[in-house]
């Protein structure tokens, strides 16, 4: 750490930043950049780590390093000059992490990064709680597929147990597949096969869970996908005020077990049926997440803030809905679109100063107020 | 200009940026630094020119020029490095903005600068434009002192016609005052005598004018100085209707006349007599303005964002407020009460990273939100 005045220590020795303590942010891209943005509006210092030198959270810090994942020297020397270490994705190596925990908080904490980077552990996780997920088997082979779609029936999906985002790493399986084709299509990678959930809706819960253990929800999110890359949320969404509670208590029971210190998203499907509405989880991120992009202008503190609180060790802000938000994701050559929504009444325009506008890439977005 | 693919012209030769383009800032303080946080936002690059090795803007901006104001080799530097150039404070000098105008764009223009740079030429040019001021006249000797208070009255303040701010280069002048003495207490400077204004309260109008002469006023703010710093904006002010628009109007015809392209604030005094209420101009800041700080979190819009769309070339945003709303200034140690404010509910804390709290010193500011 910096300096013994930018730190204090609670009763447990946990540190807790004071302002002009130094944040150090894993990846340079727009959560980056968002988280670094939130923590200089609360005064504190920010040095972000990143392979790629284009990163755009490079140019809203005070520090950055430039370097790779794997490289021990460098993340030593970031360890040395910040005070506390969160992360914009969860696919941190193991190996990365380990290095940095010896010598900073990493906030979120090992246990959330674990068992958010490996589908079948997640999907183990949550089942383990007795929190409703798609069936499930892994999948380390051929044979392995062929006897899990017995179990579990088709149509159902095979993904990469690791590094899938996206909507990369999966393939989905019909009838009349090839179990050899398909387990080739995802790279031979150690899998897992999911059942196809006949969702009517799909939703997120955010939330931030504090260093005392404090948890503030956000209300629940409708989202959107196009191309298996989010385009739209909405808030409220179409869901009960029970399915709204039942997906609160969720989000928070997941974020207990995990110990989480920071903002977690939960993605949920809403299945509806004879017997009335019902959550499956689909998938843990334990970080800021797109579907909480809306909360910057519509809630009365943005996710990225309340990540930041969280993992300073300071109080959580209440997170409440200010006015109904539906938030479009700027993908590709959407972005283009940028001079058009600056014009339109009640848009906020969020860009992440990119400089190439590739197919696929998320650029930028802007949160409707309907209000 | 960088490059020719970040910038258009509009039909009358003038820059409009493109997302990616560079806004550069003269000024490094708190006020620089929330305008690159809102540029930043938008996808625009800044560079941050400040002589201050330890100016607050600099950890948030991509570039950064340490180099004097009177350094024209630096100037011409920064002038090749960005596509339009906005500045923090109005006391740039003369010679300053000139060699800048000389090679691009620099938003305000040079006339807002010069008429409120000096105390004098602001208090005439109100007055020629038909808006009630306190009674004035210059003063630059002591001969002039004695000339002014006779048709003035007292008391009356005595004020340097330039590089005055938060109450310093003025002195108040009462019955038995001496006036070698007082002239000697201002620094012989070039000044200007006012009468006092027997006002009930301050208020300011902030407003954004857009490249394309539209306008944009905030509600109207009303403020309480302690010190001669302002403590604490609140909004919507204790004034009437009919007030609240003329206070509109009244910024905007001091905006169109000077042709101005960004925020500015005209602070006001509201008297209240027989006749009702009626408001007297004290003052141009041709600028975001700390009266409009309660802007990033109770109204719909940001003054630093609306800056931005004004300077950029952009449209502006629909400036409604959303919430009442209080403004505090956190002034030296005030800024140690940081984590109380944290856990107060509806309250939107904002630090400006400065290293040390000397009296006096603005370190941050907290909107607190009454719905």
């Amino acid at each position: 750490m910096t300096s013994g005045n930018v730190t204090t220590s609670v009763s447990d020795g946990s540190i807790v930043l004071r302002p002009g303590a130094t944040l150090g942010i894993l990846g340079g891209g727009q959560l980056g950049r968002m988280i670094a943005l939130a923590a200089a509006r609360l005064g504190l210092a920010v040095h972000v780590y990143c392979p790629d030198p284009a990163s755009p959270a490079f140019d809203v810090a005070r520090a950055k390093t430039i370097a790779g994942y794997e490289d021990e020297a460098a993340l030593a020397a970031f360890a040395a000059a910040v005070d506390v270490v969160t992360y914009e994705f969860e696919n941190v190596p193991e190996r990365t992490a380990a290095v940095l925990t010896e010598r900073v908080a990493v906030r979120p904490g090992a246990r959330s990064l674990a068992i958010s980077q490996d589908r079948f552990a997640e999907k183990t996780f949550l089942s383990d709680l007795g929190i409703p997920v798609a069936p499930f088997a892994a999948v380390d082979g051929v044979e392995d597929l062929v006897r899990a779609v017995e179990t579990i029936g088709l149509p159902a999906i095979l993904k990469t147990r690791r590094f899938g985002y996206d909507g990369k790493g999966q393939i989905t399986l019909k009838p009349g597949f090839d179990p050899q084709a398909a387990y080739d299509a995802i790279g031979r990678a150690p899998a897992i096969l999911e059942g196809f959930v006949p969702f009517a809706l799909e939703c997120s819960v955010i939330l931030a869970r504090g260093l005392d253990g404090a948890v503030e929800a956000f209300d629940i999110a409708e989202n959107r996908h196009e191309n298996h890359i989010l385009k739209r949320t909405r808030v409220p969404a179409a869901i009960s005020p029970e399915t709204e509670r039942r997906a609160r208590a969720l989000g928070a029971q997941v974020a207990h077990a995990l110990d989480h210190v920071g903002v977690l998203a939960v993605e949920l499907f809403l299945v509806r049926d004879a017997a009335g509405e019902r959550l499956v989880a689909n998938e843990i991120a334990p970080r800021v997440h797109n579907s909480g992009h809306w909360t910057e202008d519509g809630a009365t503190v943005s996710q990225f803030e309340q990540h930041v609180r969280a993992v300073a060790g300071w109080p959580l802000a209440a997170a409440r809905l200010r006015e109904p938000v539906e938030m479009e994701n700027l993908i590709g050559d959407d972005v283009d679109r940028w001079h058009e929504i600056l014009a339109e009444p009640g848009a906020h325009l969020h860009l992440y100063g990119k400089a190439e506008a590739r197919p696929g890439r998320k650029m930028g977005h802007v949160n409707r107020l309907k209000a």
